[in-house]
């Protein structure tokens, strides 16, 4: 039997031979590549919580396969994907942290600066972010090619593959583009929150893992790991935007209320807004998004969160959508080992403080 | 028998329908991504010369085989691969216009400003050049996924695919690096031209080509294709030099002497600063890379690079290597029809002024 921490484990270690072995590879081209395979090895590497690669292991697991090192690796690559996701989002959002590190464009901001190289500083951390993204994301598609997964899972898996990277950029710019609106609105961040980390996170590497297992009955697994899967990629989302206004800097790796000081439309602000007064919500316009918001100013804005009832009725949210995920795996397609990683997995999503 | 002009026009059709339907995927996601799938149309359909396409085409007209629809549409995924390439590039070089239009970070910042939305209108384009640049390599990849091509195909062409992606990115960066140092040198800028430009653009096309044919000599066709490809990749580079400090505006599409306004550390530049005395040094030194440059300073330094011979060095140059690479194809094992087009795409690709 595979425990979570087994699966975790089995992936740090794909992942950490790959990203030497690609590293290797970059050097090999030019000596002046090895800060950025330092800096993508210390930024894939050092954090992250595997729980895509851990889903899709899980997602394999259920169809009563056995795991073997091909299947790890590709699994391994959706952890490659979302370190794409995150140097872009962190660039997008102008994030200068990520997992208690610098961010990838502060990072190579910062190489310049000490480096006393010319021109301006923060161009090139700019440039290195937007194409150590790209990086990440070849390596990630070069991971599953590399992985000698057999050419039927390879068929089947790619159209999956193909949809979970189109939903993550789609919903990654309608995000980007709510953050342009002047209203805010639950349905719209909702559906922002299913995009780009719901499906993402959670639905998509479900069926990635069942693809690669080529099993019999695979229309009928997707469709068990789509019940599962969507709502629990809500309460995930819906998790996040609570850890983004209330989390602990030092389990988050984030500074307190960053998404405040961002003004992230999250599902959590649009609710806050529904329940306020005319009063609040002129608070909340003109706090929300200010870059140097001061504890004070994060404390005010936290108590009209609490105060109009949407912290309680996320958390009330939260607990339903985790029921849901719980009675759809009430099935006996999935194997016995599965459904304990399943049941583990929806406390892990939705209970988490990082 | 196959002419350049039937591959473009099949390269166009299936570049067309492909993103056709993935313009209407995103519409069904949300009407909100039109904006997106519009502009990437804009952008990847009107203009571009397919020349990565049509080496595909060649190479694998070169082992013989038959050209049928699955070939085309994967040789059409390198459009693709161009235009993240090139949304990415001109969001790093801060290029203002592409192929007579805007580059998509201005396209999205005026969007943002005719519609007058929230937040600040630069820091939109960025996000959105970021995202639409990773949905066209995600696009780059499905289109190859969507090709039918066969299995043993796509076993013999992940390899080259991902050898291609990962060396433009790393010459990409070693380009944005280069753009940093205190002083030029030829090696280097040829250097990253081989990588950023040279090798993806003509050695790899035709390695991509070779595989979906999946022929006998394949590695003998690899050589014979780097052997071409390596010196004619180079000389397209040097082609690229020339135009971007005298090419002409309604040929290229670019304001005049856009390199030296970027201050791009070119090999052309590279030559120039070799064979000049330090006083024109110092004149390159305090114009190279001025934002506003204007008409007269731009002639300045056009005078200074083609008196110190370093013009008339790098035509000769791409004449040198233009016959390298025609020596290279009088090979038995290249078809007839394939030879046929080889040869005028030495032309083509040494001799155009766009």
């Amino acid at each position: 039997m595979n425990d979570l921490a087994s699966l975790r484990s089995a992936i740090e270690a794909e992942l950490s031979d790959f990203i030497s072995f690609e590293n290797q590879n970059l050097i090999d081209v030019d000596i002046e590549l090895s800060p950025v395979a330092a800096a993508l090895s210390q930024y894939i590497l050092q954090g992250g919580k595997r729980i895509r690669p851990i889903f899709a292991l899980v997602g394999y697991l259920g169809t009563g396969a056995t795991l073997n090192s091909s299947v790890i690796k590709a699994a391994a690559s959706l952890e490659l994907l979302q370190a794409c996701a995150l140097i872009h989002d962190d660039l997008i959002d102008g994030s200068d942290n990520r997992r208690g590190m610098l961010s990838i464009h502060k990072n190579f901001e910062k190489y310049h600066l000490t480096n006393h190289r010319a021109g301006n500083a923060t161009n090139f951390g700019v440039a290195a972010a937007v194409l150590l993204g790209d990086l990440a994301l070849v390596w990630s598609d070069k991971c599953i090619n590399d992985s000698k997964i057999s050419s039927e899972a390879r068929l089947l898996l790619n159209p999956i593959h193909d949809s979970m990277r189109i939903e993550i950029m789609a919903g990654q710019y309608l995000d980007v583009l709510e953050q342009t609106m002047t209203n805010t609105s639950v349905e719209r961040a909702l559906k922002i929150a299913r995009f780009k980390s719901g499906k993402y996170t959670i639905e998509r590497p479900l069926h990635f893992g069942a693809a690669l297992a080529v099993p019999k009955n695979f229309n009928t697994l997707i469709s068990i790991y789509s019940e599962y899967g969507l709502p629990l990629g809500e309460a995930f989302q819906l998790r996040d935007d609570l850890l983004g206004v209330f989390g602990d800097p030092t389990e988050t790796g984030k500074p307190a209320g960053d998404d405040l000081r961002e003004g992230k439309r999250t599902a959590l602000i649009a609710y806050t807004y529904d329940r306020s007064d005319s009063g609040n919500q002129k608070v909340l316009d003109s706090l929300l998004g200010k870059a140097d918001l001061n504890l004070a100013e994060i404390e005010n804005l936290r108590g009209i969160i609490i105060d109009s009832g949407a912290k309680t009725h996320v958390e009330d949210l939260i607990e339903k959508l985790a029921e849901e995920a719980l009675e759809a795996i009430e099935r006996n397609e999935i194997s016995t080992e599965a459904k304990t990683l399943l049941v583990e997995l929806v406390a892990i999503a939705t209970k988490r403080s990082k």
